[in-house]
């Protein structure tokens, strides 16, 4: 039946698209996992060299380059600001125990 | 001086450490970018269709996934977690604009 070839089909190409997804997923956590493990290294140095864990400066320019980098990859330069904002926030939380002494990973 | 020296060490591994988040940045947005061209094809299938634009049971396979994902990176999987949602959060907004036939891309 064309009806039933034509839902097979939308059927197979979600199945497809999905486990593309879950690639891309599974780049995104590794890639986050080692950025952390570089932020990690920057709040330990700020810690030790008394330096205050939030960078201005460094944040602007890190926010005009990402929007930059997503207008050239056709991702809304809007959704690539909020979401250095929301990995800058956690950064800065890790930065603030670091400095406070605390144990990190506290999930492990 | 050994002081300057120490003080210029941190500085030149600040700068590099900060130079491997740029480029772990710049995956990050590609890998985003090619990941909402995935879910915009399964937006256009889905609103084709008519099937709803959020799944839970997908969503719940994900979350479990991705905790595992990031357990194994040494990664927070709460963080993981909250990530996932802020991602899906945007994916539904897109989806929901191309179910109502609107252009997503409003930005360019």
């Amino acid at each position: 039946m064309a009806t039933e070839d034509t839902a097979q089909k939308a059927q197979d190409l979600l199945k497809d698209l999905r486990r593309s997804i879950d690639n891309f997923d599974a780049i995104l956590i590794h890639t986050l996992a080692e950025r952390f493990r570089c932020t990690k290294a920057v709040g330990e140095m700020k810690a030790e060299h008394d330096l205050p864990p939030a960078d201005p400066e460094r944040e602007k320019r890190q926010v005009a380059r990402l929007r930059q980098l997503a207008r050239d990859a056709d991702l809304d330069p809007d959704f690539a600001e909020k979401f250095l904002a929301f990995v800058i926030r956690e950064v800065i939380r890790h930065h603030e125990a670091i400095a406070a002494g605390e144990q990190v990973n506290e999930w492990r």
